[in-house]
């Protein structure tokens, strides 16, 4: 396992009922890289400690973008749950399910879409960036627009207490309790206001300075080999201004240094910081120190994810004893909801 | 039962295979009037009798315009299915079926959201214009946007060959029809193309000479007594240029020559036709005669429609064993199409 640092989770905002639901899904589009580490399984596998949790792979949600080419979505679901599993989520703890086995969210959303004035989806601040921001694909679809109405249903229907969200997402989460309330003001208090619950979210750079992110090419993956780690690392991009090798740098804009804080130990970190500074240590160097590093921290996962990847069969069986679980607590959900929209007949309730 | 002119269906376009499955719904938002008789059923009950149809109470588009308050909902499904019995639909000949208990409706309305353009569903002549006439509820919804969505999934989830529709609706087919070929691009040919049956939908003019429409209130209901139809009637506008009785009329814009067409002998249809065209009736004595014979003509369905009110939980037991055999076939559809989007591994297919 790595050291406990990078997957320590500070104190999160609100303090969480210890028997409330918490909700959080990725979608299945690739393999896990570790911006994703320690983004959100660093927080699930502190989350499943304490909570009653719900982790699901979104492969509706990938759909939304990726319906153009599904080819490769039942290998991307399995790697997704082999991730899981080799980071540490726990099955015996956490719920581990997929949604598209889970009907009723489809059900749930279709309910919410009757509610859900057009304006608060069109007026999404992440609906309107994707639209500019992603070019290689068509967003004009009536399914993209209702991306959050999905995402409402998939936390509604578990009746989730809380949401791990990073700052940025707050705006999601507060357009679920928007439609929650909508929902409560014509058919009465089904469902409780979800809250965010802020989690620590580092912004890991990729290769290139960017965003570490699979779509930007400049990730690095839970399972790439050490060979493949040093070769990405070696091209690197330092801080742009240090062009010689006697010229100082600056480690607060340097990539790699951010991956050293990651992975390497704290005796390192302060002599690169000092080093670098002087012109002390080159580019070359520190990046070495740091693939070795950082080998070292992703081995663990990669061992227990190599061990994993040889059993597919028990992966999918996780998947589906969870996928079995959440259906349980889903339609108790949607039976309260149609009762509630006088869809079903109260006696015919248990039916 | 009524006599058999008003119910025959003239010859239907294209010729229709005899396995073909046919589908059909109508909106439970109240009491069927004889406006629906004369259009949606009398076809049902023809269409009945040589295709394999499957006909169903559309609650969640009932919900689309009539979401705000859902608490007459349970009471319009029962008068639904009552009104479908009393008229002569044949649970032993047709699948009748209630569309929210067949959640795999919502799955792959879902599922086809993903893939359908906005353009198309903001371009659909129905939405503008509904969105321009009905003023007293709020359709800016995502879930009225998306009416024709659901409505491809009601029709491709039966495989549905032919769909029973007005000249005026012939658009809503061929938007399913456009969905069906998107979808056949992506993943494959796992629905047919559905073709529009051209069906005779005659416009019977309510009792102010707008067409009949429960939301006008000017609609003569199946359930109405005699007492009320005389009333209704006694009341109807006529040719409005007829101010005197002794000003001769014009019948071909008097509504309740139009009624008199649907239920009087022909021999009293052509007098009155004669005799109002030279003032030899007047209006008084033309409105009685026919009210009699309207009470007449709705003697057979009152009569029917009392005796199975008196059964309610026989009425729900149509609806409960109709939407258990629809869910059949519903549900076999979804396996495909889930193998067809990648969603599910082929080998966990039937399981």
């Amino acid at each position: 396992m790595p050291p406990a640092t990078p997957l320590a989770v500070p104190s999160t905002t609100p303090a969480v009922p210890a028997n409330a639901r918490v909700l959080s899904g990725l979608r299945p589009t690739g393999k896990i890289h570790i911006g994703h580490l320690v983004g959100a399984l660093a927080n699930w596998i502190e989350l499943q400690k304490k909570y009653n949790c719900y982790f699901f792979v979104a492969d509706w949600h990938a759909l939304t973008t990726h319906y153009a080419d599904t080819s490769g979505l039942q290998q991307f679901i399995l790697d997704s749950v082999t991730d899981y599993l080799a980071v540490g989520v726990d099955p015996a703890k956490a719920v581990i399910f997929q949604q598209s086995r889970v009907p009723e969210h489809a059900e749930l959303h279709l309910l919410l879409s009757l509610i859900t004035p057009l304006g608060w989806l069109e007026r999404t601040p992440t609906y309107k960036e994707q639209r500019e921001n992603i070019q290689d694909k068509d967003l004009g679809t009536y399914g993209f627009l209702g991306y959050p109405v999905l995402q409402s249903a998939d936390i509604l229907i578990y009746k989730a207490g809380f949401v791990p969200v990073g700052a940025d997402q707050v705006a999601h989460i507060e357009l679920t309790r928007e439609i929650c309330r909508r929902f409560a003001n014509f058919y009465g208090p089904v469902f409780p206001e979800p809250q965010p619950l802020l989690t620590p979210t580092p912004r890991l750079l990729g290769t290139d300075g960017r965003k570490m992110s699979k779509s930007y090419g400049n990730a690095i993956f839970l399972s790439d080999t050490e060979t493949e780690i040093r070769s990405k690392v070696s091209n690197m991009l330092t801080d742009p201004a240090r062009q010689r090798r006697t010229d100082p740098g600056n480690p607060d804009v340097c990539p790699v240094f951010g991956l050293h804080k990651l992975c390497s130990p704290q005796e390192t970190i302060d002599t690169v910081n000092t080093e670098c500074r002087r012109a002390g240590i080159g580019c070359v160097d520190c990046k070495k120190q740091m693939a070795g590093n950082l080998a070292q921290w992703i081995a663990p996962f990669t061992e227990r994810r190599s061990k994993i990847e040889q059993q597919p069969d028990q992966v999918w069986d996780v998947l589906e004893q969870g996928s079995k679980k959440a259906h349980i607590t889903a339609a108790a959900t949607m039976e309260e909801v149609r009762a509630a929209m006088n869809l079903k007949q109260p006696s015919l309730l248990h039916s």
